[in-house]
């Protein structure tokens, strides 16, 4: 077998399943599936998909490493529970999705918090709840001196470092330079000793260079840098480290010609680290956090075909669905260049049949676009459209009420 | 006077009352409107600024021609009814806003509905209503004729036209070429038979060339233009027309360099425009459909600091407020170059201390920046940041639940 994977058509990113003509997700036909939920557009995530990620991830990551759910990418309750039964920790950015991690069940030994801006509010529910706070700033560590003092409970703490390197080709940087996010590398000795004088309980590391990442090499690299970073912090640290938490970045792909990412030199760079770390930080463990990951490519968005217009010979494809539940597919996510993300008429899988046809929404505005000019299935009012790699950044990253449309809904199957 | 005003800097934006060092709004200093709410962060929207637009345009553009307000740049209901007590009538791109535009007390007679993927139910909810319904489709005057008939409604309908001409430099073009909104102009004839032979109510022609266009110039052309087009249109329809809705496309300025709409000639124009319509369809009524003219000057967008971290030699100001209040301002919608909007302390407006400050929100993501690099007033945690130019597509337009964060308020002083 060769090592170059083949670049990704856009076909390939469909669920395998089939019946008849219709995708099929959950065991269900698509029309089905949308009769069951009783309205149209939906997110649909399938457990089935979920499961073999983890699994492939299991099998290609040392098991040392412990795998966290950045809950962010997809804070749907259903499915934030299913994955507590089989990860082993989740990240949180904000109060509200404390409560849903703790909704799951998941430990709050298990459960860490990051975020540039953290309220007072939120600082007092995750020390309550017994959440790790991964501080980023010296406001943060005197404000939860301030709470442990009052109340009388014990703040768990890692410190989020920026590095002093960069995620190369990652699609955001979130370390590096001038930044934000965390405390400064240079900064956080002095940190460190303010965490030991105000007797806060320290714990580890947390570094998270950047995100959406499709290049083995490049996050072997910062996967690299970053322990190395934690090991030569770990010297001014208070007490032994219990967690380094090496961030993600694990991309997926959602445009023809991009690779999947190679698991292989990961997992073979994280058992080399996680040697390491046992002969030179024997009590710490070494963490992933990944969201859009473990996520992505287990849901689509469906939404229905009302109206079939040609305008000036071209056919647009009018649906109930568009950029209010589906923002980054629409293009108008922080993307520079738009790109067309997956689609595929769900009612027509194996139709012959097919023509250049541009997929739209409901609202007045020309950002309103799922799909412009893409080779379909030819469909008619009444079929499904489905747009691929949607189970992270879907909803929750789309504005709702935007020309007071009503809601999506979102199912697991 | 000169005729070339000069280019806006970011400072002429601010409403110019204080009082010490605060922005003053509806008679109260920031600090205490903040108090009053009982949160940040939120959007005020300013009654007084309201009025002034109203009056500035009623002004300016000539007693024939009607104004409506398109409720999208702003749904909120207290807006809303405020709005109804002024204007002529209300433009609906939902069934959502057909509600709130309905509770506000605007007579059916004088709302309409655009957009280019009504679903049945919401033709339906139209026809109960007894609103003007902007037809776009065949299928909306077959639906239309299926729901009449079954009901023994009347549905009132105008034609939407996708012209043979855009509007030039216009933040968005939404006419002219293949488009999804309304009938190409070449197929208005026939689309107008079906009308006669289905026994809709026909009353008129809606046509919107494009959004957000500071050249009074091109406005004038395109309404020319659109009226020209309208009045050939006329020839082949069932019926006098009673309406033309020329849409709207005022732009207000945003960026330094921005230069405001002048009104004068668009209402010269205009006039001229009226004359002929009453010389040559004295039945119809001429009428503009404005949302962001009539709004986005009106509104602010107000968030607290709550840290303020230097790395690496920068200044960020990390507030409690970010793109999941305010996407237009963070740069992520629609914008293919990110610029700072108009952004202030709203508590130090007399401040001659001064530095180069990033303003950040409180989500883990490099979009989340209100403003990049921008000379402000030295800022403190506590200090309230004011984001001008924010009545319009704000709230509605942004991912409220992106990472689980409060939502924001709104208030109308």
């Amino acid at each position: 077998m060769s090592e170059i994977r083949p670049p990704l058509r856009h076909a390939d990113f469909s669920f395998s399943a089939r019946q008849g003509n219709e995708l099929v997700l959950g065991g269900l036909p698509l029309s089905r599936l949308a009769a069951r939920i009783g309205q149209t557009p939906f997110y649909a995530y399938e457990r089935a998909a979920l499961d073999r990620r983890i699994q492939e991830l299991r099998a290609a990551l040392p098991g040392e490493v412990a795998l966290h759910y950045a809950i962010k990418a997809n804070p749907m309750p259903a499915l934030v529970d299913h994955l507590a039964r089989q990860l082993d920790g989740f990240d949180l950015a904000s109060g509200g999705e404390l409560a849903v991690a703790l909704d799951s069940g998941m430990a709050p030994e298990h459960i860490s918090f990051a975020g540039p801006g953290k309220t007072r509010t939120e600082l007092e529910q995750a020390v309550a709840a017994g959440v790790l706070l991964n501080v980023e700033s010296l406001r943060e560590v005197r404000l939860l001196a301030d709470i442990s003092q009052a109340r009388g409970w014990t703040a768990r703490v890692a410190v989020r470092i920026n590095p002093d390197f960069e995620l190369k080709s990652s699609g955001m940087k979130m370390g590096g330079g001038a930044k934000p996010f965390g405390v400064d590398a240079e900064q956080v000795p002095d940190l460190l000793r303010e965490i030991a004088r105000q007797g806060l309980a320290f714990e580890g590391f947390h570094l998270y260079a950047g995100s959406q990442n499709l290049r083995a090499d490049a996050i072997v690299e910062a996967q690299q840098k970053s322990f190395e970073l934690c090991l030569r912090l770990a010297e001014a640290a208070p007490s032994p480290v219990r967690t380094f938490n090496l961030g993600g970045g694990f991309g997926i792909p959602y445009f023809p010609g991009e690779q999947r990412l190679a698991l292989e030199p990961i997992g073979e760079n994280l058992a080399a680290l996680a040697g390491r770390c046992a002969r030179e930080q024997p009590e710490a463990r070494l963490e992933l956090e990944l969201g859009r990951y473990l996520v992505g490519e287990a849901g689509i968005y469906v939404c229905r075909i009302l109206d079939r217009k040609i305008s000036r010979g071209q056919v647009f494809l009018v649906t109930d669905g568009g950029l209010h539940h589906h923002l980054a597919a629409s293009g108008n996510f922080g993307q520079v260049i738009r790109k067309n993300y997956p689609v595929a008429i769900g009612t027509k899988m194996g139709s012959a049949e097919r023509e250049i046809a541009s997929v739209v929404g409901p609202l007045c505005t020309p950002l309103d676009l799922l799909a412009e000019r893409m080779e379909l299935a030819a469909a008619e009012p009444g079929d499904l459209v489905v747009v691929f790699q949607s189970g992270a950044y879907g909803r929750t990253a789309s504005p709702a009420d935007f020309l007071s449309h009503p809601h999506v809904r979102e199912v697991l199957v």
